[in-house]
C-alpha cells in the first residue's frame, strides 16, 4: 500500500531512460541509475527484458547503492541483453511500503507503472573515450612562464624571470623551454601536457589569436612543435593544445578584413556585427567574448565557412604536429552542433585524441558522448576549495558535492575528467588555503586517488604561489633551492602510487566513511580483486581511525608510509595525522 | 529555516538547465520550468542576469504555475536577456519555509544554492519547427486500402473491396485513388496527409522496401506522386512520406547481393551479419526488425555508405516530388547521430519540411531540437485510450498523464505533435471503446482542442471499425449510405472550429478543472486576447457545470452548438451531456 510516507519517497525518485541515468557502457550493456530519498528504501530491483519479448521472460537483478548525497541515495546496476533492446521497470522495497516505478510513474502494480525503454544500443551513439585517460596525469603549462629555452625568439622589453607578472608583461617562456624541461616532467611522473594557447597572438596568454596556423614566433614554429610532440611521445607524454574557437583576436585576418571593408567584406558573416563600419567606442558594435572585450570578437560558428575554417584547424594540428587532443576555451558558449562536427573531425583524424571542454558548471549537455570526452572539472575544484582550502563546508557536504558531480555524468566522462585544484584562471590552491601546505598536500592526495585524471598546474608541485590572474601566472622557479623539495617529493610519491595502482586509475568508486563529527572521509576504489581504501582526516589534529572494510582481508599496506597493517575482523586501526590522509592497498 | 516539511519539498524539486526544463524559444528568450511537490509552495521567483554581470544587477521575475500532475506542480517563466547568456537561481516561497535553489542544490542563502547556467543561446542550436504545424490537421492514409483510382495497376488476385483484410491480401488502393478523393479530404478540412510507405515492396503495408527510389507499381509511379503532391498543394494540403530506414526488405538489392555473394559482397557491412552464407533457418544469422523477422534485415546506419544512401533518398523525394516531410518508422532503434544528419539534410533541402518519429514512449532524447520536430503522440493516445475508451482511469490520472507528457518536451515539439487516437498499428478507437460512439466523439473533441496536430486515421471519421492489424486496415467505405453521416458532420464541425480559432491552434494550454468526483475536465487555450475554454463531462449522464473563469468576460459562445452564454461574476453555468464536451469562445 502507498502510505503517506511512501508518497514522499515517490516524489524523490529520479530516473530518466537517457543522459547520466541510463547509458550504454558496452555493446550489450546498459548502465542504469536511480535516485531515491536517502535511507528510505531497503532494496531496489530491476525487472528487464528484450522489448519484443513478453514480460514473463523478464530477468530480475538487484541494484547496488553506489553512493549518496545529503538528500538522496543513488542505486546503480548494469543490464546485459544480447539483443540490445531494453525495457525495464523498478521494484522499490521501501522501509514503509513497496512500489513499482516505470515510465508512467509510481504505482502499486507493474502494469500501471509501465516500462522504461532504452530502445537499442547503437554503435554509432556509444560514448567512448580514449583508453589512455585512465592512466593520465596532466600537467598544465602556461608557456610564456614555464621555461625560456631559446633567447633568440624573446619578445622585446622582457621582464626579468621571477618578476611580478602583470597583465601585459612578457618573460620569454617558449616551446624550446618545455622541450628542455621534459626530463623534469618525466621525472615528476606526468604523462599528459596541456598547453594554454600557442598560436600567434599579441598577448602573453594568447587567447586573442591572430593566426591559428602559426605558432607564436616568441614560442617557436612548426618545427619546434613537431620536436616537442616527438620528444614528448618518446617519453610517453601526450600533448594537448588549447582551441580558442569562441572568439578570435581583433587582429585575426577575417576581422581585420571587416574592419577595412565593412559591409563589403566577404567575412562580415563570420562575426556578430550590429552595424558598419566597425567601431569600438563608446562600446563595440560587434559581439565579443564576455561584455565588450574589444580585442576578442566572437566568432559566428553558425556560419558554415567559419565552421569549416575552424574544423580544418582542428584537423591540421593533429595531422601536422601529431598532437593528442584539444582543450576547448569558453566551450559552453559555442553551439552544440559545432562541437558535434568538431568531435567527428578530431576523432576521424586521430581516434585516440582527447576533447576537453572548459565548463565551470554542470556540463551534462556537452558530455552525452557526441561532443566532448571530458571537461575541466571545476565542480571538483570548487568542492576541494570549500572543504580543504577554505574549510567553509564539512565532510558531509564535501562528499555530497563529489557524489552529485559524479552522478551528473556518464562514467566514461567521469574517468576522463581533468581534476584540478587550480589553473591559470584561479588563484593558486596554496593561496586559497592561506598558505597551508598541509591543505595543499591533502588536496593533492584527493586528486591523485579520485576518479579521473589529476591535473597539476605548473609549479604547484614545488609550492609556487599566486593570487588571481595575473599573479597565478608567475615564472616557474627553476632554482632548486627556491623550490619546496618536500612538496615535490610528496607529489612524485603520490604520482608513482597512482600509476602503479589499477584500483586508483581504473577502479570503481564508492564512499566508505563520511564522519561529520570527526571530519573523516574515506572511499574505496576497486578494480577486479585489487582494492585501494583512501581515508583522510580533515581536522588539524591526529586521529586514530577504525576503518571498517566491506570485504575480507588479512593485511593492508599503507602506500605513502610503506607501513603494513593487520586487518582484524574486517577492521584496520590506523592513526592519521592532522590534515592528512592514507592509502591502504589490498 | 529549513524544517522537516521543507526538506520533503526539496527532495521533490526537479530542475536542470537543459532539456525540457530550460530551452530557448526565441533569440533572446529562455523558457524555464521547475517541478515541485504539489501544493507545497506559494510562489516561485527567479533571479537572473547576464553571466558576466554582478549579481547586484539581477532581475527578479515570478514564475507561473502552468500545470500539475498527481504529485507535482510545474512552474514556468520566460527569461529575456539581450546578451543571451543566462545565470539564474530560484527563490521558493514554501508553505512552511523559504529556500533558494540553484546548481548546488537547496540552501538557506543564495550563495550556497549557486546559480544555474544557460551559457549562451546559439542560433545553430535553436529548436524551430515549421510554422505551419500549428494549423495542421493530419489525415493518415494506408494507401492500399483508401481508394482504387487506377484499375490498370492492380495486383493480381485482388480481394473484393470491403472484404476482410488479411495479413497478405490486396485490395488495389493506390495514389490515383487518393488524388481522386482529394475533394473529399478538402471538404473534411484536413491539410496534411501522412501516407504509410509507398515504395516498391511485396507486402500490402510496404514496410519491407525493395526499392526506395521507386513508387510501388501497384500504387503508381513518380508522375503519380508528383501529381498527388501538386494537386494536394493546390488545395493547401501537405504530403508526408514514411521513411523506413531501420530496416529494408529482404529483396532490397544490397541484401540480395549479400545473399548471393556472401562475404565477398561489397554490401556485407550494410547489415548486421553474424556469419556467411546468409541463412534464415532455424533462425536468421543476421539482425532483423524485432526478433527474427527474416523479411526485414536491419540496416547498419553506423556505416557511412548506408547513411549516405539513406540521406540521398530523404533528399531525393523532397527535391523530385516536393513532399513536405518524413515520418520515421521504428525511429527509436536507429542511432541519434544518423537522425542528426537526417535533419540537416532534410531541412537543407526544404526548410519547412516536417520530421516526425515513430516513438511510443518518452521521446525526449529525440526531441532536443537536433533530430525530430515531433513524434506520433502515443502517450496522448494511451491516456485517451485509458480514460475515454476503457474508463480504466479517472480524470485526475488522465489530466496528470497529459501534463507529464507535455512537460517531458520542449514546447516547439508539443505544438508539432501528431495527436492520434488510433493508427494502422492499433485497433480502431471505436473498437477500444466497445463501439461507443459518444466515446469516439469525446476523443475527437479532445484531439481537436489540444496542443499539437490532431491526426485522423482514415475512416475513423465515418465510423469505420477494426481490431488490431490486419483488421484495422479495412478498405475505406465510400458508399455514403454505409458511412456514419452524423459522425462525419461532427468531425467536420470540430475541424472547422479548430481552424477558425487561434486559441485552439496557437494558444498556450492551462488546466482549469480536474474534478475527480464528477469526472469533469476543463482547460483553457489562450492566444493573445483570444481564449477558448474546453470542458468535458466523462460521466454518461448530463451534468450542469459552473465554469469559474480565471479572467473577466461578459459572454461566451459555445462553438459546437452555437449557443451564447452569459458570464456572471466570472462563472458560466452550462449543461453538458453525458460523455460530451463544450468549447466556449471568449
Amino acid at each position: 500500500m502507498i502510505c503517506e510516507r511512501v508518497s514522499d519517497v515517490i516524489e524523490s525518485i529520479l530516473h530518466q531512460p537517457f543522459g547520466s541515468l541510463a547509458f550504454p557502457i558496452a555493446e550489450n550493456t546498459l548502465r542504469i541509475r536511480i535516485r531515491i530519498k536517502r535511507n528510505a528504501v531497503n532494496k531496489v530491483m530491476v525487472l528487464f527484458g528484450d522489448r519484443y519479448q513478453p514480460i514473463a521472460k523478464d530477468l530480475a537483478i538487484e541494484m547496488v547503492r553506489v553512493d549518496a548525497d545529503e538528500l538522496f541515495d543513488f542505486f546503480q546496476v548494469d543490464l546485459h541483453l544480447p539483443t540490445r533492446r531494453f525495457r525495464y521497470t523498478f521494484f522499490i522495497v521501501g522501509r514503509e511500503g513497496d512500489i513499482w516505478y516505470g515510465d508512467k510513474g509510481a504505482a502499486r502494480d507493474r502494469q500501471n507503472a509501465g516500462d522504461f525503454q532504452f530502445p537499442y544500443i547503437n554503435e554509432a551513439d556509444r560514448f567512448t573515450v580514449p583508453e589512455w585517460v585512465k592512466e593520465g596525469i596532466i600537467y598544465q603549462i602556461f608557456p610564456e612562464r614555464f621555461a625560456n629555452g631559446d633567447q633568440n625568439n624573446d619578445p622585446k622589453h622582457l621582464a626579468k624571470w621571477g618578476d611580478k607578472p602583470k597583465p601585459n608583461n612578457f618573460f620569454g617562456g617558449d616551446l624550446a623551454g618545455i622541450i628542455e624541461k621534459l626530463p623534469y616532467l618525466e621525472d615528476l611522473g606526468i604523462n599528459v601536457i596541456y598547453l594554454t594557447p600557442v598560436f600567434a597572438s599579441p598577448s602573453n596568454h594568447k587567447y586573442d589569436t591572430i593566426d591559428y596556423y602559426q605558432i607564436d614566433p616568441h614560442f617557436g614554429d612548426l618545427n619546434t612543435v613537431k620536436k616537442l610532440v616527438a620528444e614528448s611521445h618518446r617519453r610517453g607524454i601526450r600533448i594537448i593544445f588549447d582551441a580558442v574557437f569562441n572568439h578570435c583576436g581583433n587582429n585575426f585576418f577575417a576581422f581585420q578584413d571587416v574592419v577595412k571593408n565593412g559591409e563589403n567584406s566577404e567575412y562580415k558573416d563570420w562575426f556578430h556585427i550590429e552595424s558598419f563600419p566597425i567601431k569600438t567606442e563608446p562600446r563595440p558594435n560587434y559581439e565579443t567574448f564576455a561584455n565588450d572585450v574589444v580585442t576578442m570578437p566572437k566568432l559566428r560558428t553558425a556560419n558554415k565557412e567559419v565552421r569549416s575554417y575552424l574544423l580544418d584547424i582542428a584537423r591540421y594540428w593533429i595531422r601536422e604536429a601529431d598532437i593528442d587532443g584539444w582543450r576547448l576555451d569558453v566551450s559552453n558558449e559555442v553551439d552544440h552542433s559545432f562541437w558535434r562536427e568538431f568531435r567527428h573531425a578530431v576523432k576521424e583524424e586521430k581516434k585516440e585524441a582527447l576533447i576537453i571542454g572548459e565548463i565551470w558548471h554542470d556540463a551534462a549537455p556537452w558530455l552525452e558522448g557526441d561532443q566532448y570526452d571530458s571537461v575541466m572539472n571545476y565542480l571538483f575544484r570548487d568542492a576541494i576549495y570549500d572543504f580543504v582550502a577554505k574549510k567553509s563546508i564539512g565532510v558531509a557536504s564535501f562528499a555530497a558535492r563529489l557524489t552529485k558531480a559524479r552522478m551528473k555524468y556518464k562514467d566514461q566522462a567521469n574517468f576522463a575528467m581533468f581534476n584540478l585544484i587550480d589553473s591559470h584562471d584561479t588563484e593558486r590552491f596554496i593561496n586559497s588555503s592561506g598558505f597551508n601546505e598541509n591543505s595543499l598536500k591533502l588536496a593533492a592526495l584527493l586528486q591523485m586517488t579520485y576518479v579521473g585524471m589529476p591535473m597539476i598546474y605548473y609549479g604547484t608541485e614545488i609550492g609556487m604561489d599566486g593570487f588571481n590572474d595575473p599573479d597565478c601566472r608567475k615564472t616557474f622557479v627553476w632554482d632548486e633551492k627556491e623550490q619546496n623539495a618536500d612538496l615535490l617529493t610528496y607529489y612524485k610519491k603520490l604520482i608513482a602510487i597512482r600509476k602503479k595502482s589499477s584500483a586508483l586509475t581504473k577502479g570503481d568508486f564508492r564512499s566508505l566513511i563520511v564522519d561529520e563529527i570527526r571530519q573523516i572521509y574515506g572511499f574505496i576504489r576497486s578494480y577486479g580483486t585489487e582494492k585501494a581504501v583512501v581515508v583522510i582526516n580533515a581536522l588539524p589534529i591526529e586521529q586514530e581511525i577504525e576503518v571498517e572494510l566491506p570485504f575480507t582481508a588479512s593485511e593492508a599496506k599503507e602506500l605513502i608510509s610503506g607501513k603494513e597493517y593487520l586487518v582484524k575482523e574486517q577492521v584496520v586501526k590506523i592513526k592519521i595525522e592532522g590534515e592528512a590522509g592514507i592509502i591502504l592497498q589490498f
